[in-house]
Formats: structure tokens, C-alpha cells, sequence
């Protein structure tokens, strides 16, 4: 099969530029979150406001702390990238470290970049472009468990949800990746493929190389987009869904969303339309498929509303529901082992 | 709204090379056959043994006739473009004939061509290759009517079965536009968008400009691209359908056929079950959808076997069942207009 995988190599150190609010930074601070141990520190120009709690490292410094790749984890407002940050990734690049970003500019164009890169013997890595030589899907069975996340709408979780389910499994000693089909998730796996990036004929078939053959016992636990209801990228919900042949799925809801955000005039699906519609379309390529758990985002509810929408939500599907981030994903790991005994 | 369709002026020659097999050809013949009104005639090079039974043109004779485009209608032996081609192309490039292909490789590639395109003020236009700034789809409700083709598989006749829906509602004076969404139909259409090459997130967004805003009684009739059932391809046929918004679909259906062509574990889908899956996925963004018609390939059937099979499937679904090529589109318009009055 061809095709691979982005991926690239640790440990990192963060790179902030001169941001002064966190807003800008949610890349940045979410890998220092979710990959402590692979990180090594944060650089930050003079002035910058946002400080993720690492070591404060400038370039030689990062290269003697052992980063291989810098991560740019924030943004510059209006998009593009200023010139004292160019200067930063140059300096690093010039000494063979890899730079890594999600930029809406290719990395290649930054003025200098490229002969830095090629002087330090560096790599430059863009998250949201797609490897060449991705395939068409073949739908053929692989070995090896998957559990995908599904979702109500567009960003409610899925990631952070997929992130908590793989590292619940981890802590129980159970053989489990995360892997990443998004740019914040690729930076925090150090691999993965930007499935909204993939050319429509080869979507199926890049989820598919994302999850490949594995131990019996062995469960990717795939990063999930979108939406099977949404009207402007249910597309890539359904290839990543048939090309993935998840034997589990979870879904993640927001209970205080009442419609698609930024499309008004799309109501939110139920979760049980979702549940059906996932089985239905996900039996294509796994017979077996089912719905292991429900997970809420609780984030802006009081305690009290907390427990009661957890408790309807469970009462309703017949399912453990639970807020991951704050409750752990362990009563829906339990229900996966239950489902599919080793 | 951004992003447009790519579109081609005419009247066009049709460009052979020397292919000696029509099998090599089939782009160029399809196009002389549904859209002769607008084709000037052919260009041959010596040794090639295909013929369109068009006028026989050199490059100037073609520039005489009329011709604005030059249409590659054959692909060469190997997938790439021999020299002698080239500067058949570079020829008429130059005099300011525009350049229409849909090769494996880009038309500026070639040697000279994108030079003999400047200086003669022609256009090279890859059919095969989305124009940039396609918008995310918005589901807005627009207006106008549309039809969309839905196949059991891939290649079971959706293309020459819109075509045929298309001259057929023409033909009765009903305002009627073909819509492609294939390198072929684009060609015979002389617009259109290759959906399969479009970045999966702008799928829903393409398919939408394609069909923009019309008249309340024009019909948009959108030619179908791959299978909800197909384990490589059905999110090509999300997209498109969702973003169409279609109010009628046609099921296209190839009755020889018992597995996807080519995914030899996937059983081809029942027409009810493709019917009910298309409702229930169409529904999202239209929910009056519904099918009209159901398209048959017979070509290869003797006469006694297809008035059985059209027989069949007419009474199983309740619904007129025709071979578009062989019967013409009539019944199945009768039934369009029947279901949407005027």
C-alpha cells in the first residue's frame, strides 16, 4: 500500500513568538498539556504574554535540552508571520532543528527559511498538507481494533475526548494509539494526516493508511471530524468513518448547542439519530460496529447541571456518559473491554 | 459567494493524435456524439486510425472553421504526452486557439506550449484541476430545481444518463442545464467542476457553485459521481449530494453487475436500499427529496432479456424503469413532471 503518514521527531520545544494572549497560543499550550514528556521547554520572543510553565529556552539552549523539531503553537494575528519569528525558525533550522507548524503559508516561502533549513541539515514539516501518494481506499479488513470519535457538530470535544480515551487505556496497561486527523492533534501524536486537507478521491483511502494492520489486541483510537449531519463537511465525517472500519464509536456532545454552529439553520442532530446514522454508514466497511459511550462537554455547567445532564444522557442511550476531562474516560473504557473482551 | 466553475469557450476541434484504437479515444468520440452543434470538426496526425466522421482539419483549417478550444480527446499510450502532440498543441496555442485537456499531467508542463499560449493570448485549461477559492458549503436553501444521477457503482452510466435526462427535457422546451462533475462530462458540457479533485473540505462548497441560484422552473441536472456504497469513494457521493440539494434523484444501475467493479468483497447495494440511503443522506439539506426514475444499462442484454430486467425493476420500485440510451429519457420525465408541476 502507499502513502505514509506525517510524522516528526522529539522531543520539541514550543515556540510562542511575542503573542500576549492565550488565545493565540491554544496550539501551543494544548501540546505542553497533552505531551509533557516529549516536550523540553517553550521559546519566547521579548514581549510575549503567554507562558505555558517549561523551561524558557532560546535556540541554543533548545538544541542542548535535545529538541529535534521546533512546534510554532500560536498564531500571529492577521495570519501571516513576522518577520523577528522567521529570524527564530531560521536560527533553529540553521541548527538542525526540524520546524513544524500549521500555517496558512507553506514554511518553504518564509524568506530565508528553506536555505536555513537545508544549511542545518533540517526538515520543514507542514501539518496541513498532505503527504503525496496518498490511495484510493480498498475497504479490504485489517487486523487490529479502532474506535473512532463522532460528533453532534464540529468542534465539542472529539479531540480532547480521543486524547482522554487513549491515555485512559494507556494507564490500564492496554496496547492503545491516538491517532491524529488534525493539525493541533497531528502536533501533539508527532504524526497523523489533515484529513480536510486530502483530495476527495483518496480521503477513504488515507484513513485507512492513518490506522494499519495491528496486534489483535491493539486499539487506534482515531481523532474524529466533523460531522455526519453537518452540511458543509459531512464529507470527510463519512470517508474518515468507512476508511477507519471502527469496531467502536463515541459520541461527543455539547448539551448547551441547540444547532450547527455557524450554520443557524441546521438544528442539532439527537444523539440517537447520530448513533443510528454512525451504524448505518460505518457497517459498510465493520459489520460489527456499535456505540460504546457518550462524552459531554461540561465545561460551562454548575456541578448540579453537570450531574443531571450526565445522568439523562446515560438513562437515555443505555450508555456510560461521562465529561472526560473532568470525570477520566474510564467508565467508557470499561464498556469497551466489556463490548470486546481481549 | 467566491470560487466558479471551470469553463471553456467554443465551437472546439477534437485532437486525436495518432491513436490507432478508438478504445483511446473514447473521451473525443463521446464529445463529437453529444455535443456536435458545437464541434468544428477533428485534428489527426498521420497514422491515426480513429475517426469521429467530423470534417478532417489541419490547425489552420481548424482556425478557419471557428475553433476557439482544442480539445484533447484521447489519451496516449503510457499516460504521457509524445513530442509530435505537443506540437500539434503548440501550434494552435499559438495562433490563440485555447488548450482544453484532462492529462495526468499539467498542460503548462509541457514543453513550449505555456510560451506558445502567451504569445498567441490562448488559455490552458486542465480539466482535470479545480479552480482555486471553492467556498465551504453553506447549505443555504437556493433556488431553482435540481435532479441529481446516483449509481449503484461507479461507471454503471450516470454521466450518459444525465446527458439524456438533459437533451430530453430540451427537447420538450423545459429549461433544463447539464451539470458536470467529471473530466469527460466537463468537456462535453464545456464547464463544470472535477469533483474527485477537490479538497475534501470545499466537497459540499463545489458542489454547490456548481448549481447555483436559477429560475424556479429550471432544472439543474447533475451528473452523479461514484456510489454511496462504495468502500473508496461514496464521500465524493456525500458531497455532491448534500451539496446539491437535490429535490429528484435517478438510480443508475448496471443489472449484470452483482459486486462493486474492482472491490470484489463489497456486494453491489439493492436499488431500495440505495433509494432509502440517498433519501436519508439528501434529506439533510432537501427534505422533499425523492426519486423519479430508475436508469438501466442493457447494451449488453439481448432484446427478450431487456424488456424482462426494465420489466422487473418498474415493478419492484413502482417507479419507471428505462434504458436512457436505448429508450430515451421520456417516461422518467413524465414522472419529474408529474412529481414537480410547474
Amino acid at each position: 500500500m502507499s502513502g505514509t503518514t506525517i510524522e516528526f521527531a522529539t522531543p520539541f520545544v514550543v515556540f510562542f513568538g511575542d503573542i500576549d494572549d492565550e488565545s493565540w497560543g491554544k496550539t501551543g499550550l494544548g501540546l505542553v498539556q497533552w505531551r509533557p514528556e516529549a516536550c523540553v521547554g517553550q521559546l519566547r520572543l521579548p514581549g510575549c504574554g503567554v507562558d505555558a510553565g517549561v523551561p524558557k529556552l532560546d535556540v541554543p539552549g533548545a538544541k542542548s535540552a535535545g529538541a529535534r523539531s521546533l512546534i510554532v503553537g500560536s498564531a500571529a494575528v492577521g495570519g501571516g508571520v513576522p518577520d523577528h519569528w522567521v529570524a527564530t525558525l531560521c536560527e533553529a533550522a540553521a541548527i538542525g532543528i526540524d520546524i513544524v507548524a500549521g500555517l496558512h503559508v507553506r514554511l518553504e516561502s518564509l524568506p530565508g527559511l528553506h536555505e536555513a533549513a537545508t544549511r542545518g541539515g533540517a526538515r520543514l514539516i507542514d501539518v496541513r498538507v498532505p503527504p503525496p501518494g496518498l490511495p484510493v481506499g480498498t475497504g479490504r479488513k485489517r487486523s487490529g481494533r479502532r474506535l473512532l470519535t463522532v460528533g453532534t457538530d464540529c468542534a465539542c470535544g472529539k479531540k480532547y475526548t480521543t486524547l482522554a480515551l487513549d491515555r485512559e487505556m494507556r494507564a490500564r496497561g492496554l496496547k492503545s494509539d491516538f491517532r491524529a486527523t488534525g493539525q493541533t492533534g497531528i502536533m501533539i501524536a508527532g504524526r497523523g494526516l489533515p484529513l480536510d486537507a486530502v483530495v476527495s478521491d483518496f480521503l477513504t483511502g488515507a484513513a485507512e493508511i492513518l490506522s494499519p494492520d495491528n496486534e489483535p489486541d491493539h486499539w487506534d483510537i482515531v481523532e474524529g471530524q466533523g460531522s455526519l449531519f453537518h452540511p458543509g463537511y459531512l464529507q470527510v465525517t463519512v470517508g474518515l468513518l468507512v476508511g477507519s472500519q471502527p469496531d467502536a464509536f463515541v459520541v461527543c456532545h455539547d448539551p448547551l448547542r441547540t444547532e450547527i454552529s455557524g450554520w443557524p439553520d441546521y438544528p442539532l442532530p439527537s444523539i440517537g439519530a447520530l448513533i443510528e446514522r454512525t451504524t448505518a454508514i460505518g457497517s459498510l466497511t465493520n459489520t460489527g460496529i456499535r456505540c460504546v459511550g457518550i462524552a459531554l462537554n461540561t465545561s460551562k455547567m454548575t456541578a448540579a447541571e453537570r450531574s443531571a445532564v450526565i445522568d439523562r444522557y446515560a438513562r437515555e442511550t443505555g450508555l456510560p456518559a461521562v465529561d472526560p476531562i473532568i470525570d477520566g474516560a474510564g467508565p467508557i473504557i470499561d464498556r469497551l473491554m466489556q463490548e470486546f473482551p481481549a
